[in-house]
């Protein structure tokens, strides 16, 4: 069959077509084909290359130029016709390319193996998923961002252990965020930086005896420079691993924030309501609205620890060099960035569209006795207590409180007095809530 | 749009559409539609259940009943339409059921809701798995019987830490797989027996008021009998998980039989040779007979474990009863399914048209002193050593064959003597590699 | 050194001695003396069956019982001093063996190795740890039930999504933490069932030449028969990953519960005050009183999930027979036992001292329109709509609700019939909660 | 009980003792002991500011200095005693110290609270970690890059699929390794660099209302810059996961290598044997050495994997700010820290001791036709063939060696003239496995 024949360009010794199943579990067009752009980016940066150093003609550079151009075009209109017999994306290319063009297709395949093409390749797409994220986490920042600046004055309760703790703001609050959020990116970089190599003439493992310009494919294709080792640069996929894990620790942040809206539209909470944009019903009972897009950012956490350990334990124990198991490295690279672009985009849209119940914040931040540090602070500051004796009266104090039933801050002084004779009339000044977390924050 | 309105079964309070991120990250309908059998099976025995009931009419069950036929067959013959903004399985197909019957088909979802419906769609589909994956297993334990029915007498190493320890037979190498298989197999016995309750009339998570027959719907659906408390019903997920974990082991070991066609493919141990049918070649080296198929099933083990601990994440600390990130369920299991599937094919395969170089066997358990065992046996059993004495006298005959680079039994009787001249003529019985294995299995 | 040479059981070709990491690294004996009761017991049931079939003779064999109840009884004195030079539980045992009795000990070690001495002592490890469990599973099972005799009027929010949903009883939503807990038993049955098989005379990995009897020393040590294959005996560890794999999903129930236990801890929910034996405080915050028990059964799902990771990474792609590596099988099967009866235990000691506030479960239940669904039912029961249909008739009264401030029961009529002009007086029934939650529970 | 009491720092409200269970689950000393020389050197750096800021007395700030100083010895020479009911590190230290100083030790915790205490210490030990670690791999890197220099000219067969490509050097195959070990090192560095800001005076999460200078105290614990935001200083973990991930990157590149050297160490390879010290022997069979320590550095991947998911799992979907799961997050660190250190160890060890036959691999390189893509090129570069049809005809060539069963120079040029008659003398010097070698690394 003429498809069959076609594919089988290592098939020179091969007296017998592959199984269904191997076909099956062998190729990998459908997850590949979304290296096409990066694919094509690469075969033309080594045609040039190889013209430079007189390995083909111009006029089969030009040829083959052309075609991938071509072949581009197709691809991006949907013109193009991707065929399982063919495997993977390079094969599919190639072939086109000897359609289009001819015997000098055939050219193109010279001084390199697919083993630092596909390296090649992969690199160019997760540099590129890199940049988008960074962005991506660019857009989330600048709306934590503005949602902090429109709430500088809302106070809410810091919560430890899910109990209230201290008042703060939920400007301050959201800035945690947006300091995660950073720090997110800033792995993305180092994790860009650390990939930027150019594995494009270390061919199947040990380079090739073509007098090539690794400098000139590595410039041409914006990476810092060549590989050092070629065996390393065919087998090592630490980059991609790298990349899993920047996308799960992110995802990690968000599953955080997620959860946090969820309790916050929960009606013991109330601190938020979704707008209808990111909010489901319920099939059964007319009353809901549920925080679904917030669940699903938690729950996607999960596929991005998956991905993760599916390359951690795919890499376990490789020997050198290259071995087909690798070939299970991308599609759980692809998953991890869709799944982080959709999350980020999930939750910055749902943020920005919130509308936000200050008065319960407020509310529940002057409840549980959210000052009692500031009390404790007090009797140090102004009664040169040790921290520890002050934490133990503030304990007593707080105790007679809620017997009282009452705030901090409407206990009588007399009561207090009565734990410690030296507690003034001043103390009612640290109890209220605005000059708590002026103070602090 | 029409299609936007009838989509909002739950939308009767809500205002504004879901976002495009929100559909996106929402919609489940490229995943679960792999449940449109199971959903539709549950809906029929559901509405027999409620026309016996009396709780809707039998012609409104009929009209159902025929419409879900219909509908089935239109998913079958892939003429069914299946709409994103229609979100999942359940609305995609109540909602083509108005289409074709009208009215009635709004009352299928009296007394259910989609969480008890999803329950029960997962739980059927989860239970076929079992029982396809127990059929492969057999015929990939049938395979391996098969193989070592032929290689009773194929002598080759026994290997501890990849040193030649004792001779063994093929059979029995590959019988020790044939086990783990059967335990696999065990394994999703327990699965599907531990499952095999009916979430149905859980409703929502609090059962109905309707006098629906809980009993009826179990039986109808093969259920032993309905789960007992509706909260666990809606918000279990432990039979996903222990489906997840039980492919994982199966893939775990098929792994091990994967590195071992690995090595045995290599010309260092040449002991086997897959046919071409399930290896590939290479596109820069001509030479090249690489085992792909068994690389594959070895790098699987990588997405076996990360669906694993996508969903064992997924579920950490969930408050009761369904939240929506329980949607993210069904893709971790599919794809373990799949896999696993497939490995248990390719495995099966590459065994039964692989070529066994048995010389190559025979001559590397000839090689590495593999009976030496069997002389620090001869002289615990005809001298009466303790067995310590008797390991480190043969440890200094082994260094003696060693030295002069001699097999065991090549080594004359006056050297051993030279270490213990306890040691007689009818020690070299013993170095006989036959009888060493037919002592012994 | 005396000590160093004795170790060498395995040292006769050995020149130089382990390097001081390489001790370090081998080393076992600070994790596996966990087995020493399983060794002990191991080897009295190997040596009884030596002798009863003439391979040793009964002194030999009287000496060796006597020998290994004396060192039974120092270890559990706590007189035995366990030396890591010699390397692991086995030989620490055999070596204080000989220096009691003499040369006889070097006779235990016939017929055996340390592969299927290790595989059987860790087999018997394991059906102990399974049988504590299910124990102490039964024991929180029991609490969740007497705590459920007491609360079966308690009336409470059923959430989905976080969301008020439907009122239940707290008797019911315990009740399916008991069902959970039930099947994570019959986990541990199975598990126990499937690994109960003796690997003792698999020797290293191919069997002996001795006439041994596995049947006898199965059933002395109370397994259901001898393993099938040598090879699977020693190899085989699926059994502790299985193990694993029970005690994350029941640590998973647990964090789901744990999870619960915090939310209603919090100030905004205020269900559930745990007593102080299991809270703590606030070393700056005097008020705070912090659900730790609570938390840290919730965070030690994370090092359940770990280990079972750990040991599906080790087993990886290894292949047959022992190797080294499996060496790493005991540190996470003992730390997961022994995390998940410390969190079952704290489980259990938290429900039983805390103190349930009804009201406030009962105040929660009755606001966020839990009874909608009852209303849609009604209009489906008493007016005949399709339930598509009442449920947006539902949703337009829950929405005149909300819009009023007040409850659906406190709705007016008139406005009710506003919206749909069958509705009548009977409707206050359905929605009144308490023959909600009886009409269904 | 008076320790009971003592301990008690946060008990003022407290009526009841924890339970045993709680004191068991809850204290950590164990584990953060390993913390006192960050925790001390954390308190003395934040006395000396307070001291500074007027906060406490000159005389008390002596006071703690001398107190922490003698218990830091009082550490280091083992004399400190530490007791499980005082829960952790920090109550551990202040409890002595107040022993030592008396009342001036409660004035220690002024304007700082557990929270920022820990996070300042782990994240004090974290970035030693990184430190000691870079340490270790460039001594691994350097034992390399000393056993490359020797082994220039070492040819040996270069793997794809574990089948023999092409011929490469040892130095060039170690080389590969030392690139891995460079990239793992600066992804400690990247991880050392982002953690290195101080989260002191975030106090329990809100900061305090003492005019304390962060400035001072960062800089004086060698930090950066304090930390932007007080919520996300005592609740971030994500250093831990990175550090966590480092380790299992580094991990998985050892294992790589782990898993060659068992491989080169089987009979069937014999392209090294590892030193006396580096190997153990069989308890049963004694011709066994076995590569021991190489099993272990492969099979230590697994806790790096696990130990990484732990923690992973702990932190997903915690709210702010700080919770006790997050205990949970030393442990693991501590693990993957040993681990990785023990691993690198023992691979620099195993690496500088061993043998090498350099005559077995080079016998290797010259089968398995590795010299096969030197003839396409050949191919290619002298007939101006496209690549694809040169790879043909060395397929066809390759099968007529395998036929006669010689090598590729051994075949004669007739033979070869026959399948292209092109084909000249000068294609045995491309065949030449030193030519072929030089030609390209």
């Amino acid at each position: 069959m003429s498809i069959k024949k076609s594919s089988a360009i290592w098939g020179g010794r091969f007296e017998e077509k592959p199984s269904d199943i191997m076909e099956q579990i062998n190729a990998s067009i459908d997850i590949d084909k979304r290296l096409h752009k990066q694919d094509i980016a690469g075969s033309k940066a080594h045609a040039e290359m190889l013209a430079a150093q007189g390995i083909i003609s111009t006029e089969d550079n030009k040829a083959i130029q052309k075609g991938l151009d071509q072949i581009r075009d197709e691809i991006e209109n949907g013109a193009f016709e991707f065929r399982t017999a063919l495997e993977d994306i390079h094969m599919n290319i190639e072939t086109r390319l000897k359609e289009i063009i001819g015997d000098a297709a055939g050219r193109l395949h010279t001084a390199r193996s697919r083993n630092d093409q596909v390296a090649t390749d992969f690199r160019l797409w997760v540099r590129e998923a890199c940049d988008i994220l960074m962005e991506k986490l660019e857009i989330y920042q600048a709306t934590l961002e503005k949602l902090s600046s429109q709430h500088e004055d809302t106070i809410m309760p810091g919560f430890t252990h899910l109990q209230v703790a201290q008042p703060v703001t939920l400007a301050w609050h959201l800035g945690a965020y947006r300091e995660m959020a950073q720090r997110d990116k800033s792995r993305f970089e180092d994790c860009r930086k650390r990939l930027n190599e150019c594995p494009l003439g270390a061919a199947a493992l040990a380079g090739t005896g073509f007098s090539i310009d690794r400098a000139q494919t590595a410039k041409t294709l914006g990476f810092d420079k060549p590989t050092a080792n070629t065996m390393d640069s065919v087998s090592a996929r630490d980059f991609a691993n790298e990349f899993l894990f920047a996308c799960a620790q992110a995802g990690l942040h968000l599953s955080r924030l997620a959860e946090e809206i969820i309790l916050w539209c929960a009606p013991q909470f109330g601190f938020v309501t979704l707008s209808d944009q990111w909010s489901t019903g319920s099939s059964i009972m007319p009353q809901k609205k549920n925080p679904d897009a917030a669940e699903l950012v938690r729950g996607k956490t999960g596929r991005l620890n998956g991905n993760l350990i599916t390359l951690m334990t795919v890499m376990k124990g490789l020997p050198l060099t290259y071995n087909k198991d690798q070939q299970e490295d991308k599609e759980p690279v692809f998953d991890s960035f869709d799944t982080l672009c959709l999350c980020l985009e999930a939750m910055t849209g749902m943020l920005s569209s919130a509308t936000w119940h200050t008065d319960k914040m407020r509310k529940a931040a002057e409840s549980g006795y959210a000052t009692a540090t500031e009390l404790a602070d007090w009797l140090v500051r102004e009664l040169d207590l040790p921290f520890r004796d002050a934490h133990h009266i503030t304990g007593q104090i707080v105790k007679l409180a809620e017997e009282k039933g009452c705030k901090l801050d409407d206990l009588p002084l007399e009561d207090m007095r009565a734990v410690d004779s030296r507690i003034t009339e001043e103390i009612y000044t640290a109890l209220n809530i605005e000059s708590a977390v002026n103070s602090r924050l």
